[in-house]
């Protein structure tokens, strides 16, 4: 399964605006975008993936070993990201009022799946 | 009820090895340590406060409304943070098989009335 199909799946919970697989350099590889949203969302693609490196870089000096998941909850907009590789993440995007149990899963068992694309 | 017995009532959670109310400036205001851990969690309360003001930054410039909370999950150690207002904000550190549910439950439910002790 590829990049597309695997973001279109995660796409599948309720509240899904957009899934993305990108480099911690802020580019993204693949994007869906299933619904209409007014948030910027190319914007928050790169802010996220910046704020996840600093993520990274504070497990490495706190040695609390590899960084899982992160979620980031605003009044407009919840987001989930979970590390593929060192290189790369994969990002869900949804209304605050989405499914968040579901999303956390979905990227759960999804994540591995890509690491086998790269 | 005051900070040190709302922290307890946080710490409730199976799992949980620290929760503290600190300023965005990564001072903390009362911490309770309910359960030991080879986790730095002084570093790691002051890291994942800058974090969160980078976080906050971040969702002024999308402008997607206040930020409501962060997770941070690693390999060692899953933290939880909510803002309580503009300064401060509640912290939850709990092991990886923590009830993370119930954690982001008792934040929800107990920053909210820490407002009043501001």
């Amino acid at each position: 399964m590829g990049f597309r199909e695997s973001l279109e799946e995660v796409c599948g919970v309720e509240g899904a605006v957009a899934a993305s697989v990108m480099g911690f350099d802020g580019i993204a590889v693949d994007t869906v975008m299933p619904a209409k949203t007014d948030v910027d969302l190319e914007a928050l693609l790169v802010e996220y993936a910046g704020i996840l490196g600093q993520v990274k870089q504070a497990a490495e000096v706190l040695q609390t070993g590899k960084v899982s998941e992160l979620s980031i909850g605003t009044d407009r907009i919840t987001t989930l990201l979970r590390p593929i590789n060192p290189e790369y993440f994969l990002l869900l995007a949804m209304r605050p009022e989405g499914n968040f149990g579901k999303g956390r899963y979905l990227l759960r068992v999804t994540a591995p799946k890509l690491q086998n694309e790269f």
